[in-house]
């Protein structure tokens, strides 16, 4: 395992301490590893708390700031983390407008975040809704999830979401849009490579130098099938046709966000881009918006995935408000 | 040998297909290979032109936009552009106020950009100047190289050097300040693996799974001595000494790059970033501003480089001034 680490045991606090260094705009609860804003709340402004296992960077606390999230919940490397953490991120940052919690659709993700909720309604009487992505169509169950994966529509969900949240609308409000947006986006993955958990200190799962898993998770769980090695053209045939055969992406605009999975070079991410542009082309999609680099990542891992986000010109409007954060930063 | 590609022999014209896709905010001469600005010249402004062997992705094509290049010329991977890619851009970017070429220090570079500088003088009279970027403390000479190499700088003084063109300095003094800030600039790289050049089909070298290289180039020529596999702090010293070693940095603010070279994860990054925060701290270094993340990078290299840039307010204001390209966006 070749990794610049100290020691496995303090990737997540470590890596903390280098965010910490690396802005003013984030301030960070080292203890409860929590990120938040260092610019003080906004009265009146619901709050967007997310967070799950470390690893996926810049995903979530990369996405803390201006236009996308209000805090971040650090988990261990694909671990989630505890409710403790989501219900004292939740006290910190709620101005009595609410909080909206962003889950990915792991188990111990859900059942942490509800936890939380539980204990935040009753010990304060925050009120907190949650919503769920699980937009990855490569299986239904998988090792951490029961029904879909929640991948990249995450990334895309904090972003509008967190428009709409500067914008003032309310906490019930958000929870629509989050939700309508979770159902109008689609992902799927594709591994060259597996991923090396530090605590594990081994590849998560042996793929031969000749070979690709489709349908990867971003934590190295089992996709659909291993195929020979392709080409690039032929892996987003592989990504892209179970995404439009799941649903209609012909009938709005769509946002695409090509995702490198951690070790894929831009060049190769470009390059994607461009075959995934041309299925979409042929298939008669319009592209609005498009994002491409390493979003969501599943460590080392090398590989990508693609996400497609079916927007009205409201989303597409909340998609270009200014957004400041370490991960996407614009109109600022 | 996996990569996210269709053919080795493919991978720039594939790659420069995506970009083209990406946005609209780039033109893409697809026969010479030269990234453009879409957006109309500005009359009166001085050219910025850079470019260099592809592999090295978001440079240069990724920062050619407001507030930085004007242009960028693709060579092969690891090979320089042809001379005539290079006058053919800089007759298109030219608006009689000059153009300034920005050079990494590699004789393949240093040789076409220079007969293309004779040529555009020769043929078209457009005023040429050139400046060499040469801020790699790690060796002497190198595989492709008389002298330092250019790295890290390079994309520091893209954005500064850039942004003083938007507000009009002409060539002699953006040409002055390029030249001051790579003499105020210092590298240093590691490589915890090889990159995999796709038209040779196998890693550069081989590094045991025990080994790292220290002050390893971007086109993984050797750096200065390998070293057992080493924690992030020990990794964060064998890169900041000798850069501190090399220049007084304590004298002014510096600008800080933690870059990955590929295929190091962004939390890896982050951590990084920490361990030379610490050491610039006890050093009695005052850091103005920072960048982390993947810059420019070596292919699918896994490992990372520091840059310092020693500043004064001038830059400072520069380097904060908008800028709206692929690789960096911000302010605008």
């Amino acid at each position: 395992m070749k990794k610049l680490i100290n020691a496995p045991d303090n990737l997540v606090a470590d890596a903390l301490l280098g965010l910490a260094e690396a802005t003013t705009e984030l301030q960070i609860d080292h203890k409860n590893r929590i990120i938040y804003r260092a610019e003080p709340k906004q009265k009146g402004k619901v709050a967007l708390i997310s967070g799950g296992g470390s690893g996926h960077e810049p995903l979530h606390g990369g996405y803390v700031g201006l236009g996308m999230l209000d805090a971040a919940c650090a988990g261990e490397v694909f671990t989630s983390p505890t409710p403790d953490q989501m219900l004292a991120a939740t006290k910190q940052v709620d101005t009595a407008a609410g909080v909206l919690y962003i889950v990915k659709n792991y188990t111990g993700d859900i059942m942490n975040f509800e936890m939380a909720a539980e204990l935040a309604t009753s010990e304060t009487g925050i009120n907190v809704l949650s919503v769920v992505t699980n937009d990855d169509v490569a299986v239904q169950d998988s090792l951490y999830t029961a029904g879909r994966r929640g991948v990249g529509v995450t990334v895309l969900l904090e972003k509008i979401v967190g428009a709409a949240a500067e914008e003032g609308q309310d906490l019930s409000t958000l929870s629509t849009l989050a939700r309508d947006i979770n159902n109008n986006g689609r992902s799927m993955g594709i591994a060259l490579t597996s991923c090396t958990v530090p605590a594990v200190g081994k590849p998560t799962f042996d793929l031969p130098d000749n070979e690709m898993e489709i349908g990867i998770g971003i934590h190295g769980e089992p996709g659909r099938h291993r195929l020979p090695l392709g080409t690039a053209r032929e892996i987003a045939e592989q990504l892209v046709e179970p995404i439009l055969a799941d649903f209609n992406f012909t009938s709005r605009p769509v946002i695409v966000m090509l995702n490198g999975m951690g070790a894929s070079p831009l060049i190769e991410l470009y390059l994607m881009y461009g075959e995934v542009a041309k299925i979409l082309k042929r298939s008669g999609i319009n592209v609005a918006r498009n994002l491409i680099g390493n979003y969501i990542t599943a460590l080392d891992m090398a590989g990508c995935s693609v996400t497609l986000l079916s927007v009205d010109d409201q989303m597409i409007k909340l998609w270009d408000a200014p957004v400041k954060t370490l991960g996407l930063r614009w109109g600022i």
